[in-house]
Formats: structure tokens, C-alpha cells, sequence
């Protein structure tokens, strides 16, 4: 059989690995046409493994030694050569994986995916891109850079454009995606001079759906599918729209629990807050690709539970499944 | 009587003077030292004044003929010279006033103040800066610049960090007001050179509480009372929390009233929803202070009713009655 195979770094993640190999195990039952090489810890895997029902032809074990923590930096790529993140890295480089998935640390995965998978020609920075679910039902927005590249010239963000473009189509299966430019106001003339030349950019760029700026307030409401922003801004607002929704919610549960008489109601409206979860809950769209690497690379959360995993998964397998990189690579080609 | 003066511009918010009209006359009521000279159209004025009650010593018109319009750009404050926000503004030039207050663009505001208000000795960009409310109770941060300055260097975050301090001590009570610098990682090497040599600065700074990096997730926490940042990445953040809290507000209140089971359920909750909502409600803390202006220069809301304008003043009076300009010179002279 042809498999797809993704090379799953299991180590390095909050959470230890047997929510990882949960969700594996959870996406391989779903997806016959799945190979998962479980990269980590052998004796730990084996254990995880040897409870659970599944398909022993759709599952590789490697073994590693080291493990990259969320404490470690960039240069922990090239220090720690037999590390989970690593050797899946390497199994996508020698062509042993279509795909890496990892909830390791982001900034040496990042490195990882320069060093090691290296760029698509005609990309000098790769951009990280998160999804956000939006207050629109069924309809998400891709934000790319979110911190792969501080900083970036105009160049940059028309390519994250092109890329994230051609991975709506391609994955999401929008048919012209809208794509906006992050800023600080709606009028052509308003930003940096990086805006305002990249816009101008997006704007002469017949292969994109450019629709204008787009200010960060609007981040979750499903205007656009497509918004692109220099890393160190990207950052920034995605972790103010994400605090403010957690302080949020936070302060709604502490004022619906203060007493058992608000308790009693709240118990009543049970399903209808847990439709607003849902909606806003990451964890179903906890996955982020590098786009701009030469293969497909997918990180999920760092604190990912299995439901997190299981989403980054499924998004890695569809990325294979729908030829992403190659499709990204057509367009920049255009 | 020896009174406190506000120049209040009347003219170029959304809701027209009715509110700044409510508003202004509740704060008469209760400050008996304060005069407002109103500075607007003075038929529609006298219109409104004339149902109301209130200490005529405490009032005066002043008629003007234009008004800087929302969609107006900075030049329009050189050109509209007999608008309601100029002729506020040289109210407080020519020392008739002690402060301005106005609900009006914040760009040509924003001029007005270099312009016609000039700066303080030493400060080359003033910051503009709102109140954050915040998880914990009755703690607000302070957040600057938020969109004065899109480019400020490593002095200018310094600078802001000084005003602040001296504005949250005078005005806020706070003793020994905490520091912090946005950035998108909480580690001393994060962000780009411009939070690297402000963090260094911040720290040698022995006049401040200087505290290390925050994260923009942690906006509304309370965590610290001051935060420094330049105003692009300000207007982002601050931006991308107030549209995030909307978007999650919206999405509940549309759970909570689908059916009439909810609704009836929603009913009883209806304080404790009251309580959040206070606690986050921008209309408390409508105003934005311009920190760097030689006088007392504040923005309400351009949306604002007769809460945020009576917000804004009161926070307006404070200023004035705490004498917070000359304290800001006074702790950059250190």
C-alpha cells in the first residue's frame, strides 16, 4: 500500500507522550492509507503502544536518545543530534516521511525546518501560520507570520500571501480566498512603510485575492481567510486576541460560580456555553504549518492534550493527502 | 473661586453633544471647582443648556464655526483654524484653560497637541495612552503608546516609562508603579533590537520599577501597572484584546438568547453577566491621556455616550486637581 507517512515527534511536548499516542492511534483506525513513525523514546513508546488495538503495518517506531525542551533555543538543533525532533526532521529529509508533526518547542523547530528540511526555492523566510477559528460558523482565517521571521520586507508578505492562497485552496478548499493585509487602520496610506509598500504589492499581484488592510480587532470575525503580518506583529496580536479571550472566560466562570443559586442556573445553560468553547476552543485547530519549508512541517501546541494532537494530525494528513507543498511551489512559480 | 478649567470639545464624535453635554453637567454638579468652557456650536449649545440645570459661574461658550470631521487627516488641524478642536486646544495654549477634553479624531488630535500644545522639555514623542481594566479588581494598566507613535526608538519607550510612572503615581495613588515592556517573549534576548536596548535601558533606570518583558497575553491581567511598547505594536495589541473580548461577548449573548429556555435561564444570571461586563467595560475607562504635551490633552471614545465622556472627564479633573504635567516634568528632570 501507498502509505502517507508522518514522522511524529512525541517527546518535548507539556504533556508527555501518551496523549500523543493516543490521538496516533485515534487518526491511524480513521485513515487506512496512514503510516505514523513514532519518533521518541523506545521503551516508553513500546509500553503506550503494546494496550492499544491497531494496525501494526501503519506503525514505525525510531528510537532517540535526546529530547529538545521547551526551554531550549535555536542552536539545540544542531547541538542535540539524536533528538526526537531531529531524527523526524531527518526521516522527512531522506524522504522516509511526507510529514513531520511535533508539539516540541516552536523556535528550535523553526531552525529545525531551515537547517534541516530547507526552503522552497524563491522563499527566504518561512512563515508560521496558526489557524483561527472565527464567530462565522464553519469558517476559519489563516495568520501567517505569527513569529517564524520578526521581522520581514514587503517581499515576504506577498509570498506568505501566494503560500497560504494556494494552502486554502489546496486544503481548505476555498476557491478565491480573501487575503488582507494586518494593520493598524483600513486606509492604503496607514502603517509603516512596510505596509504600505507591501500593500501596494498585494494590490498588483493579479494571482491574489487581495481585499485591503485589515485591523486587529477583526482578527475572529471571519472577514477574510487569508491575513498576513511580519512575525514580531503576528505575535503580538495573536497572543492579545488569545489572552483577552481566556481573562474573558476566566471572569465569566468566576462570576457564574460565586454562589450555588448562579451555579443552579449556569448548570442550565450548560450546552450553550459549551457551544462558545467550541468555537473558540484552539484545541481543534491547535496545529500551525512552517509554510515555506520544503516539506510539509506541523507544529502542534506545546500543552496539546489528544484532542489537540488529533486536530494537528488530521491537518498534517490532509496536507499530504492534498499535495500542499507542490501546489505552494506551482504558485510562487506563477 | 480659584476653578479648575477643561476646554471641551463638543463638536466631531459620533453621538453629537447631547452625551458630552449629560455628561459634563453631572461632573459640574459634583466638583463645584470646576468650569467647562464648551466649545462647539453655540445655537445647539445654548439649546441643550438651557433645559438643564446648573451654576451659570460654572459654564461659558465658546461659538466656533468648523468641525475636524472622523474621516479628517492631520493637515485638517492647520486648516480648519476656527474648528471646535483648534480653538479648544488654544484655549489651553493661551492659558485660559487648564486641560482639553474631546471625543474627536484621534490623528488630528493627536497633531493638535504637537502643534498648537507643543511638548515638554525633552520628550520628542508624546504617547498616547488608555487604561486597561484588568482581572484583578479595581487594578487598571496603563499601555503606551498605542498608535501616536508608529515608530518610537529605545529613549522614547524609556520616556514613556517615566510620564507613566509619574502620571500613576499622582493620579492613580500607586506607590511604586511596575514597569513592564511588550514583547513577544518574556526572556531579556526577545523581540527585536529596538525591546533589547529599551530592556537594557529600562533596567539601568534606577527611578523606575522596571519589571522585564510581558507578553500581550497578559494584557488584562493585572500583572503589572504600566506597560511600554511603540505605538504600532500598542494600537495592535490593544486592538486585538478589545476585538477578541467583543467577538466572545457576541458569541455568548447569541448562545444565551437562542431559544426562549436559555433566555429564561440567561435571566437569572443577568448580574452576574452585569459583573463582567463592568469589570470590562471600556465606557469606565473611556479616556486616553496624550503624556509628553506640555498641558493636560485628553481623547474620550470617538463612539462615546454619557458614560465614557463623564468618564473622561472626571479622569480630565483628576489630572488637573493632581497637577500631573508638572510632576512628568518633574520626573524627567531625575
Amino acid at each position: 500500500m501507498d502509505y502517507k507517512v508522518i514522522a511524529f515527534d512525541v517527546m518535548g511536548s507539556d504533556n508527555g507522550l501518551i496523549p500523543a499516542v493516543d490521538a496516533a492511534i485515534k487518526l491511524l483506525g480513521e485513515q487506512k492509507d496512514l503510516k505514523i513513525i513514532f519518533v521518541g523514546d523506545e521503551v516508553s513508546l513500546k509500553k503506550e503502544l503494546s494496550s492499544r488495538k491497531y494496525n501494526q503495518n501503519q506503525v514505525e517506531i525510531l528510537n532517540t536518545t535526546e529530547v529538545i525542551e521547551m526551554t531550549d533555543g535555536i542552536m539545540d538543533i544542531r547541538r542535540k543530534k539524536d533528538s526526537s525532533m531531529v531524527k523526524a526532521l531527518e526521516l522527512v529529509k531522506d524522504g522516509k516521511a511526507d510529514a513531520i508533526t511535533t508539539g516540541g518547542a516552536t523556535a528550535p523547530f523553526v531552525a529545525g525546518c531551515h537547517f534541516i528540511l530547507k526552503k522552497i526555492d524563491g522563499i527566504e523566510r518561512p512563515g508560521f501560520m496558526p489557524v483561527i477559528p472565527t464567530l462565522v460558523k464553519g469558517k476559519i482565517t489563516l495568520l501567517l507570520d505569527v513569529g517564524a521571521n520578526l521581522e520581514c520586507d514587503p517581499e515576504d508578505l506577498v509570498n506568505f500571501a501566494i503560500m497560504a492562497t494556494a494552502y486554502s485552496k489546496a486544503v481548505n478548499g476555498i476557491e478565491n480566498p480573501e487575503v488582507a493585509l494586518l494593520n493598524i487602520g483600513e486606509e492604503k496610506s496607514k502603517g509603516l512603510e512596510l505596509h504600505q509598500k507591501a500593500y501596494k504589492l498585494l494590490e498588483e499581484n493579479k494571482s491574489l485575492n487581495f481585499v485591503g488592510n485589515i485591523e486587529s480587532r477583526y482578527l475572529a470575525n471571519g472577514k477574510v481567510d487569508i491575513i498576513v503580518t511580519d512575525g514580531y506583529t503576528g505575535n503580538i496580536a495573536l497572543k492579545a486576541a488569545e489572552g483577552m479571550g481566556k481573562s474573558l472566560l476566566t471572569e465569566i466562570k468566576f462570576a457564574l460560580t460565586k454562589n450555588l443559586f448562579r451555579k443552579l442556573a449556569a448548570l442550565r445553560l450548560r450546552k450553550a456555553f459549551k457551544e462558545v468553547s467550541a468555537k473558540f476552543d484552539y484545541k481543534n485547530h491547535a496545529g500551525a504549518i512552517i509554510l515555506g519549508a520544503k516539506s510539509i512541517a506541523f507544529k502542534s501546541h506545546g500543552s496539546s492534550d489528544k484532542i489537540a494532537f488529533y486536530a494537528t494530525l488530521k491537518m498534517t494528513y490532509n496536507a499530504i493527502k492534498n499535495d500542499v507543498v507542490n501546489k505552494v511551489k506551482k504558485a510562487l512559480e506563477k
